[in-house]
């Protein structure tokens, strides 16, 4: 088979071949995550980065040998689960000053190993993807219940070195909040947190690895809190005459401490696309979840919110059940059309993007959180950013739409997309105009550079205008403590310091 | 006045005099915290390392001046907000190779400088204390809402630098997640966070500095999440058999998702003690609360599930309403009498212990929290080690209880007391015998050393067990970066490495 791309510059130990993949469709498969940038190279077939080798441990033992093998010989390694990442976290373009690339595919430790059913706990190795943790604590009637929109396909390891977020809204919707502790192999050796429902014993060393997108280490398993299976279920869409009413309305139920576990606002573009609404009203699609009670009381108070702020249940339900917004069907489990209509979109969003990709069409998701006080001058500045950069750089008025995925007491998560006409052979560049535009004005409002798409390789110059500088040192020196040879994912995060070499690691 | 102590090892910049006291009451009251061991050498008047002087920032500029001196000239730093470490976090025993020690007192620093009521959050100086907050927000209908035991003295920068919980007992309980950003003045420099109501943007800095206790800088400020003052409430005692049915019964609350404001249980002595029971039955307080919506709906469930564990409403309540466990009151506060009890009893508590002490009687509490899976070994190993170690000190049988503070749907915090009859001049040694084995019982099942008391001093070879390894190498990198002198709480939370003079720190 003739490479379209570099052949392999490594060549493995006989002991490590086994679980060694160095074929195209391995190589050039492992290349890449899936953001617009990369679907775009990879529909060029544009691999001039490939990994050199893809490894796929299953056991903790494989993992830890091939991580060896690379560490002692300076070569870049990078972690890989889903490969679902859309800010270049599994890209392979490594820079220069290592022997070669060795992409780790966790998908062969993709178990739910224990089930503590009394703790409500499990621990699952890194490698499992939504679908596969799912089904195998079904089985104790229980779920890990986060759901990105990823879910399909990203796995648990992806999720905590990114500090994902599922699609609920309130409460425990960051991973973060689910790891009870994990257990990550470095090259200078495996920490395991101790299993704890809370602690107050110095900083949370899970927090420090949640979130170090594999720069510190793997993580090969962890911990989680999961859930019973929800039993009660209401769901509703309420219409607004316009976005600035649903936020308003969408801030009292953040501070109202009635917890909704779905609380989607979309804006009337949104709702158009998604198939939810008629464009021209705003749509909140909210609701409720619990596996011990029935949930309509808090949705009744939380329709009462709505109905203050001037929202109406959508058509469906109202001509369905002729109901004021105030009233509740009894049924536990009553979805609107606009509700389902929702659903389907989420889920479909991705494959249409690629679609859109293959059309020409500039296709583009980026998102971030702001505290309340600063939500309408970020959400005007980044709208006449964006405008302007569609004008400039694609000559056209494209296309921008938002909804808030997350709402906290304090501030919404905002989840934009864009979409605008490509030129042939210029859309990266033309992106690149729309993403900048878009990066500085987040930055400029008060907002963070990801609510939970993580750093990456392409959020990592706006990153660095957000966490302290001396945050940043911190990140570098711990490092230098886990990974002193700068192997794992370099790129991604943070910049290697200048005098790195020089700096020595500690020892008792 | 004739010292009964050292007198002071410093003489200050001319600059920084105005700010410094060396006086008795500035030097020994600031020698101690307030544990059972801190009193007891109190009242001997003990004090062999008393802070050569005491400073008093009332700016954050102040703050950086005196930090900046003793940092550059090698004397230690002992950060100070309301004194009531019950760990030795605040002691100023710092070991040989320093000029001395100055503890910096935050106690001027105490407003709330900023209130966003649209974000529902505030600014507010690190030395504010649990009063001083409450009084300043409350003229916005706002709330901290974190009420622990030291409530009255303690101070944010307290509560943050220790993983502080408040007594309420789920979802949001400890300080952890009510800080929206932070500012920390380091040897190295200031750091300051980013507000934002959440971000996936790499580790979470906040999460590294928040249970750092003085050891990476002095937190000076915080944006804090607040919230508007409860309007609705409802508490109930329930009486069980005897303590495990009430553990079977907290732990469906916990997992309910019912996420009660309050929900302690106490064993029959601890209810006893507190006047709230017989001595004969465990009770459990259960309350909910919310500044939006009636409560009486959830306590109804909260009843429901209590009744099935074999729970019976207390006699007040049940002889004042004449209402089955599963029906409760229309009123929105009603407050049965052993809620009150215990209400009075917990804000009393630390009063008792210091008369207590005074008459020669051993009086310590400590916490942990375990999973639910290992809490009844874990609870059957401390009592037993505890009473071989009353048995063994102290020769008598001792008393020891304990409740549940905090329950997570993964497991509860347990709050143990003990008391002891103390011998003359023993009573420290006796209290170190009895600690140890407590201690070493909760390491050996499952449990943390601290589920909000923190590390200090006290806790800190325990701590040693629980940590990562290499987790404390990446606090010593961390030091070295931001206080590569080791001056800052030297002696709390880790220890320094030996090799710790040749650490470069990262520069780019």
């Amino acid at each position: 088979m003739k490479y379209l791309y570099p052949p392999p510059r490594l060549t493995a130990p006989v002991s490590l071949q086994g679980m060694l993949r160095d074929d195209v469709l391995a190589r050039a498969g492992h290349s890449y995550g899936k953001s617009y940038a990369d679907v775009v190279r990879a529909v060029a077939r544009h691999f001039p980065h490939p990994p050199d080798l893809v490894a796929y441990p299953s056991t903790e033992s494989e993992l830890v040998s091939v991580l060896d093998w690379c560490a002692s010989s300076n070569i870049a390694i990078v972690p890989y689960g889903g490969g679902t990442s859309v800010v270049g976290g599994v890209e392979t373009d490594i820079g220069e000053g290592y022997r070669g690339c060795v992409t780790i595919d966790l998908s062969y430790l993709d178990k739910v190993v224990e089930v503590d059913t009394t703790s409500l706990s499990a621990l699952i190795q890194a490698g499992a993807t939504g679908p596969a943790i799912d089904a195998q604590l079904s089985k104790y009637g229980l779920t890990l219940r986060h759901y990105p929109q990823s879910f399909e396909f990203s796995t648990l390891g992806g999720w905590i070195a990114t500090r994902a977020a599922g699609h609920y809204a309130t409460v425990y919707t960051h991973i973060d909040e689910m790891v009870e502790s994990l257990r990550v192999i470095s090259p200078s050796g495996i920490v395991e947190t101790r299993r704890l429902p809370a602690s107050g014993a110095g900083p949370s060393p899970d927090r420090f690895f949640i979130g170090s997108e594999g720069t510190l280490g793997i993580i090969t398993e962890a911990w989680m809190r999961v859930q019973r299976k929800p039993t009660y279920r209401v769901s509703r869409g309420v219409f607004f005459d316009n976005f600035n009413e649903g936020v308003e309305c969408v801030k009292e139920l953040a501070q109202s401490g009635l917890y909704p576990t779905n609380c989607r606002l979309l804006d009337p573009g949104e709702a158009l696309l998604s198939g939810s609404g008629d464009g021209m009203k705003a749509v909140l699609i909210l609701g409720f979840e619990s596996a011990d009670h029935r949930v309509e009381a808090v949705m009744s108070r939380g329709m009462e919110i709505c109905a203050a702020h001037g929202g109406s249940l959508t058509e469906s339900v109202g001509s369905r059940n002729g109901v004021s917004v105030t009233e509740i069907s009894s049924s536990a489990d009553v979805d609107s059309r606009s509700v389902s209509k929702w659903k389907d979109s989420f889920i479909r969003a991705p494959y249409l993007r690629d679609e859109l990709v293959l059309m020409g069409i500039i296709v583009e998701t980026f998102e971030t959180a702001v505290t309340w006080d600063h939500f309408d001058e970020l959400d005007e500045a980044v709208i006449k950013a964006v405008r302007g950069a569609f004008a400039y750089a694609t000559g056209s008025k494209g296309w921008i739409t938002r909804r808030f995925t997350h709402i906290y007491p304090d501030g919404p998560a905002v989840y934009y997309t864009v979409v605008a006409p490509g030129r042939a052979g210029a859309e990266l560049e033309q992106w690149r105009t729309i993403k900048q535009a878009a990066s500085e004005a987040v930055l400029a409002n008060f907002g963070t550079i990801t609510h939970h798409h993580a750093v990456g390789r392409d959020h990592r110059r706006w990153y660095e205008l957000e966490r302290p500088y001396l945050f940043a040192e911190i990140l570098a020196a711990a490092k230098k403590v886990l990974d002193p040879g700068w192997v794992m994912n370099p790129g991604v995060l943070i910049e290697q310091p200048k005098n790195y070499g020089a700096l020595s690691i500690v020892e008792h």
